[in-house]
């Protein structure tokens, strides 16, 4: 095979605008933390129609921050620096970015960024350290961006045909300031052609099972670009097109219809859209509540459901009961379930006593109960590591009519434990649309009849 | 103040071994996912002696490929590529290698290559599809690298100085790959001297403060170079050291106990050790059980306990009441707090009485409780949004002797839940030390006498 000319499109076309993300940071360089500025700031780019071309890493260090400033700001129209602007003698971002904007001259004091450090140590009733001073200093071609919630403002500057913004590195300082103040300075960028994306997110469905049901739509010559990525147990659809903003937006909006369809009914949302969001729709337009009762979650389900605001309008509560004891005095399992020669904690008969415990004692509509072998010790031959019992607990007449599913999980205990979250909230998802009865899910498992203490 | 001439150290020393991390694809530069890679591979140059000091991503685009090679390799020991060895057409990384290794040359087939691949497709008794063909071929200069868990075969080659090594980008292929090839490769390098790094984690302490205590360690001129960062509201010192083994790990043990020196009661950890297995530790060392009772967190503080394997040696269990309902049902705090005029379900008394009634139900020696206003909405003016009431209930004799704190957080609902959680966790942690009574918090505001409504 012969080395194939470069034949393909210049990446990107070249009439549109590039930008580059640089993070600083020794903790990034030395593998400390992992970077997730770097691909929220190319998400946010992309929206905007910008194509990231390059993303770098460098340590806390003035030289080679001052380099990448002056290489990156070279070959894009937009270059975005995150990190190193704290108080402390390893932030160095201020003094690169003078390097190679003003080289020779000293930094300024800024009046107003001396007012809000001020005023952010006054309201914290906080003396100001001597260490923020350095905070209070920029570059003197650039000019600061406010910060209200850290004590490190940002920096706007400009070299050449490129504009710089230097942001600080904790992500919910970041990111109001790159949408309050950033974005709207790129407005004038990309116009006309617009990089439209859209994620579909499903649950329950494997990911080759999932790219299979996609068929010719994953293929890569395609004007429309299909791809399948799994990442904390959910597979996602990511669709992509260039193109003036309309044309763009309604074909992709097609393709993501065409998607959600093949996908039915593990498809539950776009986007960044959680499962918890869907099931608080789902629960708020029929006026129902649920309840939750959880073992080896420990509370994960509940704090999923709880990240949701206004969660309050149909999620009741829910009980951690991680003895056998917290089981039976808050739930009503018999202490018998327990005895050698029972089922035990992690059965059918404890999901389900659990999922029914939790509607009496709540008096919500649905539950869901959770109670299985996380690791990374404490599994058996017939429960093995990873086995988890799920209860749904609905409305059914004068009864309770709960149904329970056995799953046998893949992964370490953090993982069993999201699983299990995750596959519980899309159980009364299925439940609330109808299709409890029609659908099986990934990694579950026939209940056997229960052997004494398996 | 003027900008500082470039006094530090050369970052790193000249006489060390460097490193350098290209990522490849498209998925990274648009943002469509996190690179988990590169934090890894450069902890683990740092394990073998080796200072990463760049990481570049670019998108799937042969000449970027080939440049990014060419200016890296130009400045580093060793070059790490991952991404783009798949058989789709947009997998060009081989194809930009080989412009950077073997220019004007064409890929050569390997005939270990084709058999491996054939061995592969004939276990899993499926015809090998022919896009797989193109990954039986490498830049002449170069030698394969197998890959027992995929299809792409890894690439290892030299450019000048620089040793480079091409990896596909799943982790799980990636990993063992570089453990079992590339790591054995770069022995010789570095010989001698390490690079012994260590974090140490605290809580409840301001990142200015934190630094501020730390004074001198923090010199960028130092042997020792110590850091500080902060991150999901945790305050981490990272100490780091290069020199020969024993001294390095000798030097840094004595500069990270000065730092929890310094930073006492609030230093609660070193490495990945998160404060959950800290209080688990010390619960089980005391033989003492400990429940928990949450509202705004949902479940949170729950989860985060039951992380740690092991948890059901002290910890019983807990509730959610995320309702009043639930919180009078479950935990006993008397209807009227919740009437007009009471004081509420976020006040000193909800989070007291939930806190004890915490104990009551569980029979625990020790619980926590959480009630708060996470936001975005519900916030008032004498309880504004973060406001949070975190009660430890404790052993006192006959009667259980409770401690409540009022914290207002600052951050999203997301932070303040999270700070919420950690911070109950560090007054258990002070409260099993015997410091609770001397020490104060970040975010913790005073508890003034309740009015009416408020």
């Amino acid at each position: 095979m012969p080395v194939v000319p470069l034949l393909h499109i210049p990446h990107p076309p070249q009439s549109l605008m590039n930008a580059a993300i640089l993070s600083i940071g020794d903790e990034l360089t030395l593998g400390q933390c992992v970077d997730t500025n770097a691909s929220w700031l190319a998400a946010e780019f992309a929206a905007t129609g910008l194509i990231t071309i390059e993303h770098r890493t460098v340590a806390d260090d003035r030289e080679a921050i001052a380099r990448a400033v002056r290489e990156l700001a070279s070959g894009v129209s937009v270059l975005v620096l995150t990190g190193g602007l704290g108080p402390t003698e390893d932030d160095l971002t201020r003094f690169g970015l003078a390097d190679a904007l003003d080289p020779g001259s000293e930094l300024v004091v800024d009046p107003e960024a001396v007012a809000q450090l001020a005023r952010w140590f006054d309201k914290r009733s906080q003396p100001m350290p001597r260490s923020n001073d350095v905070q209070t200093r920029r570059p003197p071609s650039t000019r600061m961006i406010p910060n209200p919630h850290g004590t490190a403002p940002g920096l706007a500057g400009q070299l050449d045909q490129c504009r710089i913004f230097a942001l600080p590195g904790p992500p919910r300082e970041m990111m109001p300031m790159f949408r309050n103040h950033v974005r709207p300075a790129l407005a004038d960028l990309g116009k006309g052609v617009t990089l439209i994306t859209e994620k579909i997110n499903s649950f329950g469905v494997g990911e080759s099972l999932a790219a299979e049901r996609l068929g010719e739509l994953l293929a890569r010559d395609r004007e429309t670009m299909v791809g399948i990525t799994a990442g904390g147990s959910i597979v996602t659809a990511r669709v992509r097109f260039r193109g003036a903003g309309d044309q763009a937006r309604d074909e992709v909006q097609r393709v993501a219809r065409r998607i959600e369809d093949l996908w039915k009914p593990y498809a539950f949302g776009r986007g960044e859209e959680t499962l918890s969001e869907v099931i608080g729709t789902l629960l708020r337009d029929r006026g129902k509540t649920f309840a939750t009762a959880e073992s080896c979650t420990g509370g994960w389900l509940g704090k999923l459901i709880v990240d949701v605001p206004g969660a309050s309008d149909y999620y009741r509560g829910g009980w951690v009961t991680y003895t056998n004891e917290m089981k039976s005095a808050c739930l009503g399992l018999s202490s018998e379930l327990f005895d050698e020669g029972g089922p035990g904690a992690v059965s059918e008969m404890a999901a389900r006593t659990m999922a029914e415990g939790a509607i009496r004692q709540s008096g919500a509509a649905y539950s869901l109960a959770i109670t299985g072998i996380a690791g990374p010790d404490g599994g058996t031959s017939n429960k093995p590591v990873g086995t988890v019992y799920i209860g749904l607990g609905r409305p059914g007449g004068e009864q309770i009519n709960t149904v329970v599913r056995r799953f046998e999980f893949s992964g370490d205990r953090l993982a069993v434990r999201h699983r299990s979250a995750l596959t519980a909230l899309q159980m009364l998802r299925f439940e609330l649309l109808g299709v409890t009865e029609r659908v099986s899910m990934l990694w579950e498992t026939p209940i056997m009849t229960e052997t004494p203490g398996s």
